[in-house]
């Protein structure tokens, strides 16, 4: 068994749909939290889960370095390691490798670059990125490729889209060849580039999609989002590429976003999200809600015996932890504090999809991109 | 309502029994998880319970500081605050003053420190720590003692005691004034003082239990443990003294100590316990076991499929979280370790008192005793 994805309704542009996954079904659009080294930051898989989320994402680059690609496999996998029991995609490592580790430099074969932890000199080839990610085993891997920063000049853009072209026929090749071997069968995505010009990433799909194989890709990314250009550029590409991906597959918008930018994504056409803003801006101190961010460390939250969103049913509001009591946890550094503000986060990001999945079936997806839209911050939201 | 305790059965000097308090009852003996800052380390309330745990300590002397026993008083309380529902004790603070404060002096009419926290020059006297204490509203409060060192001289020893029994006086009367001005009942326990000589110890506990009052302290514990002196000279005093202690009213072991401390003074008749140890030691990477310390950063762990302790049924065991995982988690600074060890360490430490528990009323004590002190390490277990 491998991944497909049916769709079960739509409104405009907008799908809600099933991705079925040897760990489970999985509804659609879905969010995956990131848990980076093995873990959604201080969370349990029982509370990640808990927050709806049916699937998270681990970083190949983390793990293949620490503690190491065969150790995971030999302890059954990342979905055993971590005891994470639903379904589960990786990244290629190539994103952290380019903006994490020292020295990296990329060639037609790949990234070479110096570890972060210890220095010792490391190569990612599109092979070696199958190769780690099928160690790993999460239910998803993805093609490495090349991701030129945000506002990079057309021919870098082009070029990037070349090579991540070519890597794709090398991932689907090194894919088959390890399949055919262990019998294994796991999913992989392509991921299309063309940074903000919809002409470049409507060719760049289409390129993709023309790599004929007897096993295609099993979905499709939009990577290249979220990497320094200004947010209307990327809300605009995505409302004229999305759509007009390959409607069969799932599509996922890596690395994205904000609550707006989920919204809006999921309005144009986008199926999966990963970000790590709600965990992270949780460590920050930041609560996110339907009407803006709360940062919790604020004077005004002193005496403040409310909860983050009395709205809200997340574990830290149903729970009944004031804001005054999340504010002196933050101030005197009390991890708990991080816990609740994740939990809360994550579940917000549960809420907009579980909320996106029922409008599309009723449609009403303009009454929910509304709903969201008004309440929300217009910068930052 | 205020608290009483109650004899269930006793074997030995050990004694199985019931703390009645405000907010439920308390199978004793009991260890109360500590949580410095209105927070169990990493853990929810619902963790915390789940260990066992019906009682908690929460430290004055941080509290009282940041957030201010006021601002907590306004929220409810520490019980409020924090959304601990069960029973809770605070300390007075002078321990933490006199530790963790700089430049404390002590003098006949109480501390005067600089915050450790801002430098501000603060005055706890046995009446202040009663006043804050009734702001923070546990449903114990410990009255404020002197506490010397492991080791010191005979003299100063007995000086604390004095002072000890003069400042107890003054926090029974602080007490009793008010409790007339609001109508609030709150329980007040006693300090034993006496170091690690058998016979002071019995003439500060027989001045204490002199200080006639119509109101009396509704517990006593033995201070001035485990700070500094010999292990064995602790648990010899507490042989000869714990079981000398008024037998109507509950005996609280301040700030110890080890699962083998633990047997040993519940043999020796203590009701009550609380010690940082299990939670500290959690976050410096240390699981307790049945026989002893798993230091998880050891390279030995590194493909360990074994759950921490195969017999144990705390989340991170009958989880199925791995020492290889844990171990994964400890040196990438992953927080979740952090939670699942102390929650482990937590329940060896429930464990134990429950099985203390059973134990007396079955008349089995010595089956208990030699069941842990033949496995825990004779040192540091």
């Amino acid at each position: 068994m491998t991944v497909s994805w049916r769709l079960e309704a739509a409104d405009g542009h907008a799908r809600a749909g099933v991705l079925s996954t040897p760990h489970g079904e999985v509804p659609t659009p879905t969010f995956m939290p990131v848990g980076t080294q093995g873990s959604v930051k201080g969370l349990s898989p029982a509370e990640v889960a808990a927050s709806g989320a049916r699937i998270v994402l681990g970083n190949t680059y983390h793990l293949w370095l620490r503690p190491g690609a065969e150790t995971v496999a030999g302890l059954g996998g990342l979905h055993a390691f971590s005891r994470w029991p639903h379904a589960m995609l990786t990244d290629s490592g190539g994103f952290q490798a380019f903006s994490l580790a020292a020295n990296c430099k990329q060639d037609d074969d790949g990234f070479e670059f110096r570890s972060h932890l210890d220095g010792r000199r490391c190569r990612l080839s599109p092979e070696e990125a199958v190769r780690v990610q099928r160690l790993l085993g999460a239910d998803i891997a993805m093609q490495l490729d090349v991701c030129p920063p945000g506002g990079s000049p057309e021919d870098q853009v082009r070029r990037a889209c070349r090579t991540t072209s070519a890597w794709a026929l090398r991932c689907l090749e090194a894919r088959r060849r390890e399949e055919e071997q262990d019998g294994r069968r796991q999913a992989l995505f392509a991921i299309v580039q063309g940074g903000t010009d919809p002409a470049l990433r409507r060719e760049h799909a289409a390129e993709l999609a023309a790599l004929a194989s007897d096993r295609p890709f099993d979905g499709l990314a939009l990577g290249g989002f979220s990497v320094g250009e200004p947010i209307e550029a990327m809300h605009e590409v995505l409302g004229e590429v999305a759509h007009a991906l390959d409607p069969a597959r799932p599509r996922y918008l890596m690395g994205v976003g904000t609550p707006r930018d989920l919204v809006i994504a999921i309005t144009a056409g986008v199926d999966m999200f990963d970000c790590v803003l709600p965990t992270r801006n949780a460590r920050n101190g930041q609560a996110l809600t339907r009407d803006g961010k709360i940062v919790i460390k604020n004077a005004r939250y002193k005496d403040d015996p409310l909860p983050i969103d009395p709205e809200c049913a997340c574990p830290a509001c149903a729970g009944g932890f004031s804001r005054a009591y999340l504010r002196h946890l933050f101030i005197a550094g009390e991890m708990l504090v991080l816990r609740l503000l994740s939990l809360h986060n994550l579940h917000l990001y549960g809420e907009i999809t579980r909320e996106a999945r029922a409008a599309i079936a009723a449609g009403e997806l303009g009454v929910f991109q509304r709903r969201w839209l008004e309440r929300l911050p217009a910068r930052d939201g």
